[in-house]
């Protein structure tokens, strides 16, 4: 990134778009409502054309006719084919990754795998961003396993970002595993991954990086930068669809040491064989479980395919530069008006959105979702404060970012939002 | 069940069709191949006509145009939605069943948390025809929790059927849980749920059923007969696609005692909230993980509600039926060649399946699949010997069964089967 000058001026926001280099992969995604600005592909990420008919294909021609026999014509790989593919996103071999399961069960695996083989360490060290599912899944084993294990949670001074020098003293000789979000669900703080892994290693724990909020919009090399494990969904910036199937990675001189805890059969080493007895798979293949939700897994492939393409790269060099550009139109239009910054302004520390922070945040992100007066702009509220503005570089505009500022600008100072009730108790 | 007279002769068939109250439900279904005989809907049910509208309509409505807003739409509530219509079919309550996750995985979360619930108790009763994953799946328990547990499968005499007393004899005061497959994959043998579940009760030891072959096809009451808890898959005779996402139901006065050791932010009692500890919901939700594949979850629901029009008991009624003709017309043309009866003879001890053995039954599954001479009949080669052929009343017609057993009849006789390989070493 160089460093630029930009211009609060509208007639700059298209200029900006039309110099854009990946501006045609806008018209890869069902985009049919000029009044919607969606800023929430960090929740869920548009529909890929080709998704949509790779999917009626996969109704029609595989179910409906094939039946049975399209697990023999590429249901019963998808897992690592898909896995393949985002292998090359996050900087990972192709047998290192895997399509299976929920986020959460495949930390599950994971994390639970990680603190096994280090039998005689007890604590895991993660942050007070990270995912509350992922703290969850940690506190959930620590009870089932039951052999004193203890979660250790590195603060943040700021709410914003987490300091290095926290990090280095919690890893420890007592640590079997670093397990962290890389960018930070509400803040968008992203971590150096080489360096934490570094500290790890150094340390003799594992690492295990929840790339939710990472993959598909800033730079993986899970290899280069040491990761041991790491799990990931794909409906964010993959563009997998709702709720679509995660990922799992496994460095590949760790996978036969590791032994994960659901000794589902497609995990086997040979399944068919219907052996009575279990034998755990050679491979990636020992981290699957069941059999894999098919509709769900083959909405996945085109998105991957779009960003495979566009490079990950370019989709990051764009995603500094209009996240920076959404900073610039803050400070000018709405630092004034009782809103913080909820994100670091370094883009070497941030990930893909930006949080806005406002004591009225809640009223405000009610009235930006309604389609007058203005365009509707879709963002995600998060507790207590914060307005969570995703930038999806495949398809968000800078004429996108424009426009929702100005509404924002305009929700506040014109009091809209006051029309809004406040809050609910417990409704968050 | 009125014992009745077959008859060797088409006619005889297409008169049974003709007298079916059940064969307009075939037309809910894409059927366009009439020179394919798929009898292999316990493996994967058929494609509902009505999926492939609602799933077309949640991926360019939904996903395409409400994007995020679609979890307020009603993505969110399909796992107990989902679960409600299921209940209806089990005889369960609505707020006992929930879909989430994998057979294996629910198995896993659901057999964990009875063993934590029976502290005291070592063993794991279940027999030799349990569908692998799930022993596995204990298999990996027992390895993870390394507290001297054990598990005890019943043998069987013939290879088709369980012995009662066997079952009776395994249940004791050391049983901690007892979790068997009601229909058994392999040879279709059926438990009495009711008896089993009551020896268990009187042990003092839970029960946990796998209904993935029992579930759309035989009948359930699973609170009239008193079991504590199943899992089951929605792909087979459900009709809810390839790999669709499992059920899990748990008695409701069971629910606050268990805890299911994978702790994602859905099971949560407020997940919302986004605390950092994890507190468990105070109903079924408690069993759920992760966020739900919504596109392989909406393909469900078509498929229950042309089970719930129909009847469970007048589907039970027909399998029954066909079941039986398929047995009378293997006693008139099959049983001099070679061929076993793999399935029990009684209804009461079968599902929906039937089960063929033959020293060939490779060589003649892969001849049945080819389409020529003759139609194509699609059934599931389970090994070492058995060619299952699948009931699925909804769309199995009686004519398809007559041509599948003359199909067979003539790969045999004519020895059409031995232009295929034998069975490769390792390849089943």
């Amino acid at each position: 990134m160089t460093a630029m000058q930009f211009q609060p001026s509208a007639d700059f926001a298209r200029q900006l778009d039309e110099q854009d280099e990946l501006s045609a992969f806008r018209h890869r995604f069902v985009i049919d409502d000029p009044n919607l600005i969606y800023l929430d592909g960090n929740s869920l990420g548009r529909l890929p054309r080709r998704a949509a008919d790779r999917l009626a294909q996969a109704v029609h021609q595989e179910w409906g006719r094939r039946l049975i026999r399209g697990w023999n014509d590429g249901w019963m790989d998808l897992p690592s084919r898909l896995g393949a593919k985002i292998a090359a996103l996050v900087g990972a071999r192709p047998d290192e990754v895997l399509v299976a399961d929920s986020t959460s069960v495949n930390l599950f695996k994971l994390a639970v795998a990680a603190l096994r083989a280090r039998p005689n360490r007890r604590k895991i060290v993660s942050d007070v961003f990270n995912f509350p599912s992922d703290l969850y899944i940690f506190q959930g084993i620590i009870d089932l396993l039951n052999q004193g294990h203890r979660l250790e949670l590195i603060p943040s001074s700021d709410g914003v970002s987490i300091e290095p020098a926290d990090i280095r003293a919690a890893i420890d000789e007592e640590t079997a595993l670093v397990s962290l979000t890389h960018v930070a669900f509400k803040s968008a703080f992203r971590y150096d991954m080489a360096q934490v892994n570094a500290w790890a290693r150094q340390a003799g724990a594992l690492t295990l990086w929840d790339l939710s909020h990472s993959v598909g919009a800033v730079p993986l090399r899970l290899n280069e930068w040491g990761a041991d494990m790491a799990v990931g969904c794909t409906y964010k910036y993959l563009n997998g669809g709702p709720g679509a199937p995660a990922f799992l990675y496994v460095r590949r001189d760790l996978q036969a040491d590791l032994r994960q805890p659901i000794w589902g059969w497609l995990g086997a080493d040979r399944p068919f064989d219907f052996s009575l007895t279990y034998t755990p798979g050679d491979s990636i293949h020992r981290f699957r479980v069941g059999t894999p939700p098919v509709l769900s897994m083959v909405a996945i492939e085109a998105g991957l395919e779009i960003l495979l393409e566009a490079g990950i790269d370019r989709v990051w060099a764009k995603s500094a530069r209009q996240t920076e550009y959404l900073i610039y139109l803050f400070d000018q239009r709405l630092a004034g008006l009782g809103f913080s910054l909820g994100s670091p302004r370094s883009p070497a520390c941030r990930g893909s959105h930006v949080s806005l922070r406002h004591p009225d945040a809640y009223r405000i992100t009610q009235a930006m979702i309604q389609a007058a007066p203005g365009p509707q702009v879709v963002p995600d509220f998060r507790t207590p404060d914060n307005i969570r503005l995703g930038i999806a570089p495949l398809y968000t505009t800078y004429t996108d970012i424009y426009r929702a500022i100005n509404r924002i600008e305009t929700i506040v100072t014109e009091r809209l939002y006051e029309a809004y009730p406040a809050i609910p108790q417990g409704v968050t």
